[in-house]
């Protein structure tokens, strides 16, 4: 299949699939995960991710957290800082520490026990937003918490695959490249919030005075891409530099409600679907895998891990049981980065193909499991705040969900 | 420079000098194809036309024809399809001769006179069409004119280019496959005018019902890139399908402004954008063959064709000398469609590289000084039908420009 009609055959059936899940009541980007799953390696093997379908992609992930981000107040974003961090530390730490014990336990090599651990540290920045998002929870507390860590967690995971990727080819690592390679992020930051932000707001207020009718809108989809080119030249991910210039950016693009529509289409009508869809197109698993010994181990390590650490890290903040639960699991789904990482360490050498397999499937488990789990647990949560059935009718007691 | 930076880069450019060119009363077109001549092999040979690079472009001249079909109405298209048809034929034959006379006179073989003779007779369709959507100018009688005529002279470039390329490699014409090829553009054509039609119209207004809130986005985009690709593997040029799409859909589309704001701004905020701009990055020209004794003739030969051929074929039925001087400015653009043609030419080892430099030299300045002068004698046109300047200021007599 050309790389175009691939385009339209993924797109197609990502949106139908997208529209049956979301009826039955759970987030669409199930089903365009599943569209790529079904048209990707793992069934029907029609379309490949190429270097085309990478480039949609990277604009789709790029745009979903260009989105996120102006969704998210920048106030409410630094509040949540300290319960992120602690977060982050708590859902990177016990998912690496058990991913050691696992692979200790099945006798891998020591790489090999290292990739497994990396990989169950890292969260899916998309996974999670999209589905908060989904659930109307972004611009919560809860919320910021959960993109803030899932955020430190790609920078901590950039750390950990360069680590990784040292001991493999030189055999040791050097501490001075990983530090500078958390100073630039770092500064990358800070940079965002202060001068950058100045700059981003005066483009974008400049764009207004253009003789142009859609430059408004280029411009935004423009800082969304570029911020997003000088994260990943700083070794970070896209989608941290787009995010950090829709939360600065808020308001401005808030307040112009026909901005933020051809925006939203823009994203969720094609280049967010296409992201969703190559997610699927990533996995590579053969069925008969199922079977084996280490499979089920590795996917309750990769829920457990997650759930108790983004637990015992939001608690002290969140002070509640419920939210910090729901914190963990925000950060389970495992992404486009953890099958990237693993993709890497396959090309390497350092993972046997079976292994690879194996956790291409435990990207996939939690990524189809995680927005079933947290519909429910949100809905508990809701139930136990107020006291009342969500589904009680008019005349209700429980606050009403934010639109 | 790596695939996603290009992009960035050319973006951005095509925004600034399209901005510039629109403050000076042109055409933003202008701007954006001199973004890619800038970067393009034609300066600073920074960034390639590759795949990518096409693939976002084809989207961008197949929702830009989109776009220009909701625009037409149905009824007033098929109200001007003997004028078109006219245009097309004066507009295909006069520049064809004077192309084989001026081959001849030059003394060049027969297979490079045939190949100058096509580039002369192909009008771009993408550059007329913009420049009537910037004049505001597209669903007048005149507009579905030159719209209609661009789209007959496509079919009949394809014909000529499919004669050429068998002449070269077969030494004869294979006349039941040109037969065929037009028959099949013919029944493509009354399909979406008539069952097509049906169906589009029904697929639109089931997503209407959908759950997400951005389906009907989704499936107006995916209609027009689906009727394109059909379009496409008939043998037809994408834009065709996808403005056929649009011009039965107009309505169901012009009555939602959301939809249809979001189509503009994903179309000329981003991928018409990228077309314009790959026009640029597909010349390829030296500067010193402005000297060749040739190139004067040639762009010469390139306006006298089209502007006789197209005023003479639309005057029986537009009855307006300037009307019709108007559709032969309009055919008189060729773009992406007249490189395409000249660069498999070139494969094809029927063009020599310096006839090839000097053709793309001519598609260039017919793109560049045609808006310029069509803005002229639309200006001169409006003031003689109404004997009144177009800067009179209040209380004037003419007719309102259409908005």
């Amino acid at each position: 299949m050309d790389v175009f009609m691939g385009l339209i055959v993924l797109l197609v059936l990502a949106k139908l699939l997208g529209e049956l899940v979301e009826r039955a009541g759970y987030p669409a980007l199930l089903g365009e995960v599943g569209a790529g799953i079904v048209l990707g390696p793992t069934l029907l093997n029609w379309i490949a991710f190429d270097s085309t379908i990478e480039i949609f992609s990277n604009i789709g992930i790029i745009v979903l957290l260009f989105l996120s981000g102006t969704e998210l107040s920048l106030k409410f974003f630094l509040e949540a800082r300290y319960a992120a961090a602690s977060a982050a530390a708590g859902g990177v730490v016990i998912p690496f520490l058990l991913g050691l014990a696992l692979g200790y336990l099945f006798s891998f090599p020591i790489l090999e026990t290292l990739c497994i651990a990396i990989a169950l540290s890292i969260t899916s920045i998309g996974i999670s937003v999209r589905t908060l998002i989904d659930f109307r929870k972004l611009h919560t507390l809860m919320g910021s918490t959960i993109v803030g860590a899932a955020m430190l967690d790609d920078i901590i995971g950039i750390v950990l695959l360069g680590t990784l990727l040292s001991l493999t080819f030189q055999g040791t690592v050097d501490l001075g490249a990983e530090a500078i390679a958390l100073l630039l992020a770092f500064v990358f930051l800070l940079f965002m919030l202060t001068a950058g932000k100045q700059i981003l707001r005066w483009i974008l207020a400049q764009s207004r005075k253009s003789a142009l009718h859609e430059m408004t809108f280029s411009s935004s989809i423009l800082i969304a891409l570029g911020t997003a080119y000088i994260a990943h030249l700083l070794g970070l991910h896209f989608a941290i530099g787009a995010f950090l210039a829709g939360l600065v950016l808020g308001d401005q693009i808030r307040d112009d409600r026909m901005l933020l529509d051809s925006i939203a289409d823009f994203s969720f009508g094609f280049f967010v679907t296409i992201f969703f869809a190559s997610v699927g197109l990533l996995v590579q698993f053969q069925w008969e895998l199922l079977l084996s010994s280490f499979t089920l181990p590795l996917i309750l390590v990769a829920f457990l891990g997650k759930v108790i650490g983004g637990y015992l890290g939001s608690l002290p903040f969140l002070r509640d049981h419920g939210s910090s639960l729901i914190v963990g699991l925000g950060l389970t789904p495992r992404g486009e980065i953890a099958l990237v990482v693993i993709k890497v360490a396959l090309v390497a050498g350092i993972l046997t193909a079976a292994l690879y397999s194996i956790l291409t499937l435990m990207v996939v488990v939690t990524i189809l499991v995680v927005p079933v789990l947290m519909k429910q647990a949100i809905l508990l949560e809701e139930r136990s705040r107020t006291g009342v059935l969500p589904d009680s009718g008019p005349g209700q007691t429980r606050e009403p969900v934010h639109r």
